[in-house]
């Protein structure tokens, strides 16, 4: 499973980083490769400046060895052997028509245990509800071919996860979250591969068109403030909630891979409150209300 | 004590305001006042889009009652009676030859036990040696009226504190920090009033020449684009490591006014690396190997 999950994100990493490039037009994403000295490394790949993406980041990584101090305090164990190969992507493109989204499919080993993570999620700006619509169906549809369980569990798990307490608001329109999904809960792991698998592949789908029907749409110089504010809430939930950015600071992961995620600029102005009944408000309420997109 | 210390971040807030708001030249301060409903509440100032000041925020409270459980669980206590008054600035100027600016005096009770805390640092964007002098000669000038033990002591202290272990950078060329004082360490509190005061009392001018050698000094693209990656480590350390920051989202703070502090504009851009011997690189050096400014 180690081999066809690494080949699994490289494959994503791959078909994913050549889809936005084509699509954006004249970006293109730069490759660092590095290696972890106690075992295994990653492929970063930033674009940076495209006619689309203001900042693309696609990195996998597949890294192992035994358990260091620092992570065996937290998860039980220093020395256990692991395993964990994943890719991370996270695009900010230019227009504040198009939304923010990040993904992450994972498979992680641990001691004897092993199991598959990850999941999709989408940061308007602007609440399209066709977008949010188009992309939970398509990632629905590839849960439902599996189990018709995954879809509505990893949907709540998502709001639930990608949630600021202080804002009172969710990240964004949402999409799936899962852990642990394999690991002593009656799933096989042989199983759930090529669900996995079909999820990773289902997200260009999920995404791309998005991006399509917004790549002309003009905006102003309010809409584009409005964003970079909205880039705020995207660097609060990172810096101060997110499991993989914190996880990764407090164990020494490679940094700039790590903020390779963080958006290019962002505006905190104070006590900013949108219009009632503006484009910024329905999106506030939708953010503070999560729906069901299906049946949009 | 409680009056005089409530007095006194009052006073000194207006002194500074008024000492910004001449200095700007066109910003102005838009005051927010609110009620806590448990008790006290504060005096909320900001000035956004100046001739000088992108964004400044010089805000007091002082609020009091019984701790709250989400409080009394960290600090030892729900229940317990606690009043608590302070002034806490940050100003983030336009110019990248300006340094941003922080400070902070406090006065607090709980329980039977009554201390002071606070500080003042600085953090450039272009090393100018001559400002961070400055900057710590009268902060110390004001220390050692008191206590000769008091500057190194704090200086030490801060460099502790406003320090970014993930980058493995102090945030800027330090100041003071100190808290506790007062508390079961041998210091009167009447004896330590006209010093924190007085120390209140140096902040404008330990900074206010530095505004003044700078203002007219031009900038271009590139010196702005670096403030504006720096500007993120400052928002880093705010979301990551102050306590201040942390202890407000938690415990339901004013949230607009502990977000007041962060910068207008932040840039994230993928693996900067300044230069060998460029203006840039020589700031990382000093940031690396903090240095004692009394004898520059």
């Amino acid at each position: 499973m180690r081999e066809r999950a690494k080949a699994t994100v490289e494959a994503l990493q791959d078909a994913i980083c050549a889809a936005l490039e084509e699509t954006d037009g004249s970006g293109r994403f730069v490759e660092d490769l590095w290696q972890r000295p106690a075992g295994g490394g990653g492929r970063t790949r930033v674009l940076e400046g495209g006619d689309l993406f203001e900042k693309a980041a696609v990195n996998t990584s597949a890294v192992w060895g035994d358990l260091p101090e620092a992570l065996g305090g937290a998860l039980g164990g220093a020395g256990v052997p692991f395993y964990a190969t994943g890719i991370s992507l996270i695009l900010h493109p230019h227009s504040p028509h198009i939304p923010t989204t990040h993904a992450n499919f994972r498979y992680i080993e641990r001691g004897g245990a092993a199991w598959f993570g990850g999941g999709a999620d989408l940061t308007p700006y602007v609440l399209y509800e066709q977008d949010a619509s188009h992309f939970h169906n398509v990632l629905a549809a590839a849960c439902d071919r599996h189990d018709a369980t995954f879809y509505p569990r990893f949907k709540r798990w998502c709001d639930e996860y990608f949630f600021l307490p202080h804002r009172g608001e969710a990240r964004g329109v949402g999409g799936l979250f899962f852990d642990d999904l394999g690991r002593d809960d009656g799933h096989d792991l042989e199983a759930l591969y090529p669900w996995w698998r079909a999820l990773g592949e289902a997200w260009l789908p999920a995404y791309l068109p998005i991006v399509q029907r917004h790549r002309w749409t003009r905006w102003d110089a309010a809409l584009k403030r409005w964003q970079l504010q909205r880039r705020g809430r995207y660097v609060e939930f990172n810096l101060l909630h997110d499991r993989g950015t914190l996880f990764g600071l407090k164990t020494g992961g490679r940094l700039e891979s790590i903020f390779a995620s963080m958006p290019p600029l962002v505006r905190w102005d104070y006590d900013v409150r949108p219009e009632p009944d503006s484009p910024a408000d329905a999106l506030l309420q939708v953010l503070r209300n999560p729906r069901d997109w299906r049946t949009v």
